[in-house]
């Protein structure tokens, strides 16, 4: 019988997103997917070991409610402006459904998050890629006009892989003009300065991402959320799956969320390791974008990005690379621990001497 | 300023699946969403003690394989068989996403999931209704010839709300002539006296689909899996969020998976409380349609089943009621403990004596 293929073309098309790597090597260091170094919020611990495990025959709460209470109280917003899902890759499968199909476009940073073209693939949507400018890759003067026939925008704030950020006030005047849904993915907020949570409350078309994966330490979990006018959370709330959070993900989120102390410390200790970490690696040599994230974007002194994460991996320290003429120039490195952070220095600094 | 809207029509146009309540009443016999009576498996409780916290920090296995490798031992099939979803609704979110769109539709029995129409209707794909056959529910004769155009067939076994289940070779028959996939979801299948598994490892076009929500009592912690040709999950593969099933589920899953003896005797206990409230409810003057699930589609004796629904809730016994002019004849009742039973019987007993 030949081969029969049933699938839609425009999956059969695709390749499919590849997520970093999880190594099992003794001794690794491992700075390549950006999870926090430190673990979540020591109340989890208690609280799980009292977990009645018989509760689990039940259906959790469809919507999280008390999750997103939590959540709305702390941002000063009311518990319809926000979603809760499966990691916030859940909730960009949502806002993809939701407002990208093949008369709706999607405009995309570039380089960014590249799961966003494989979403808008998945919509049969075109994808408008918006190349950011210059050594610090920041937003291109005529970002609107390139975006215009766009129904829906991402913006990645601080952007990945490249960790920099871009003006609040920018990003509101895009917001303001822009005739579609800005998604503003804010995966790395809580290690940045300011973030735009404020905009998803004052405008109609703003959505807001955050994760649990990285500040709260909590990737192994999957849990993120979106804040948006309630409108906009009412119509994903017809888009995802009936119980798409689970009961142990929302208890533990509860937790952590409640700690934002403990979280806040955390970021702390990480965005200090990013400024010794960014000074020790332009000593030996290398470019690093301006970071506002728990990673860093950098440049070898060769600008040759393959050839240094080869080295590094064969001394058991796993970075990331992005292979490609942009990106492929670059590293992206995790902030780790202090201790493995300087591991990672006096590599590099033996590699370029 | 106007109101704005962004969405998809499509999306727009919908009003969203309506999962069963979760009443917060005390006292209440909660026999509406086919929950199993039983805890899960009494050996999850230590393992769950001893789960070190800190690992959260970290992504879980993208593709669950240590899981995917238990299940597909148990069916004699491979690890390329199996793929793992946030509870079934993930994996057929996947299967409409990969199957469905405007040109390809999307058949299904009528009554059935009615969560399968709003996927569809997601994808732009038009859906079409196959009534069941007779006081029974039967599959129609000409049901092939009413599923030529489709892409996508789905095909639940036991059905719900129904209960029926559907004579095996006339489902094999259907896989082997319908030129398209035939998707078998078997969400009450440990139920039931047999499986449609073997189909899924023998046609290149048959997705059977399996939750532990129902059996594994876990409805708590989202987990489903299908099991097909690997050429069919490679291709649902690509649609998966990234890391679709978290650290502790997968962790929660395999100890629950490796203990299908207790699986099997908490199935063994409904099936015989099925058994002894099919014949009580059809003392009391019920129709019963024949169930092979852990609940049961009953017709009152005045053919009202709202007034019963509402008078069990009135009563703190709560049972599904599915309004339309075939379904609003019945009432869907999970199978509960002995004692809940009881108290359900007694109840009924009372208003039509």
């Amino acid at each position: 019988m030949p081969e029969r293929n049933f699938f839609r073309k425009a999956i059969s098309a695709m390749t499919g997103y590849t997520p970093g790597e999880q190594p099992k090597i003794a001794d690794l260091i491992k700075l390549n997917t950006n999870e926090n170094p430190y673990p979540p919020s020591p109340d989890i611990v208690e609280k799980l070991r009292a977990f009645p495990v018989e509760k689990l025959r039940r259906y959790p709460d469809p919507t999280a409610s008390k999750l997103r209470a939590l959540i709305a109280e702390e941002w000063g917003a009311q518990v319809d402006n926000v979603i809760c899902g499966n990691g916030s890759d859940d909730i960009l499968t949502m806002i993809f459904r939701a407002f990208t199909d093949v008369d709706l476009p999607m405009a995309m940073l570039f380089p960014s998050y590249s799961l966003y073209r494989e979403l808008a693939a998945m919509q049969n949507a075109q994808v408008i890629l918006i190349s950011l400018a210059g050594k610090d890759f920041a937003l291109p003067d005529d970002l609107l006009a390139q975006a215009e026939k766009a129904n829906l925008l991402m913006l990645t704030r601080p952007n990945a892989p490249t960790g920099t950020s871009f003006p609040l006030e920018t990003v509101e005047n895009i917001c303001r003009k822009f005739n579609g849904i800005v998604a503003i993915d804010e995966a790395y907020a809580d290690f940045a300065s300011d973030n735009a949570v404020s905009l998803a409350l004052k405008y109609d078309n703003v959505i807001v991402l955050r994760t649990f994966s990285k500040s709260y330490s909590l990737a192994g979990l999957r849990l993120g959320y979106a804040i948006a006018a309630p409108k906009i959370i009412e119509g994903l709330m017809k888009l995802k799956d009936s119980y798409n959070v689970d009961m142990l993900t929302q208890m533990i989120g509860e937790i952590a969320f409640a700690d934002q102390k403990y979280m806040r410390e955390n970021c702390r200790k990480v965005v200090a390791e990013r400024i010794r970490l960014t000074a020790a690696l332009k000593k030996i040599g290398f470019y690093v974008v301006p970071s506002e994230a728990n990673f860093l974007f950098v440049m070898p002194p060769d600008g040759d990005g393959r050839k240094a994460f080869e080295y590094l991996r064969g001394n058991a320290i796993v970075v990331r690379y992005f292979a490609g003429e942009v990106t492929g120039k670059y590293l992206r490195i995790t902030v780790g621990l202090p201790e493995e952070n300087d591991r990672l220095i006096a590599a590099l600094e033996n590699f370029y001497k």
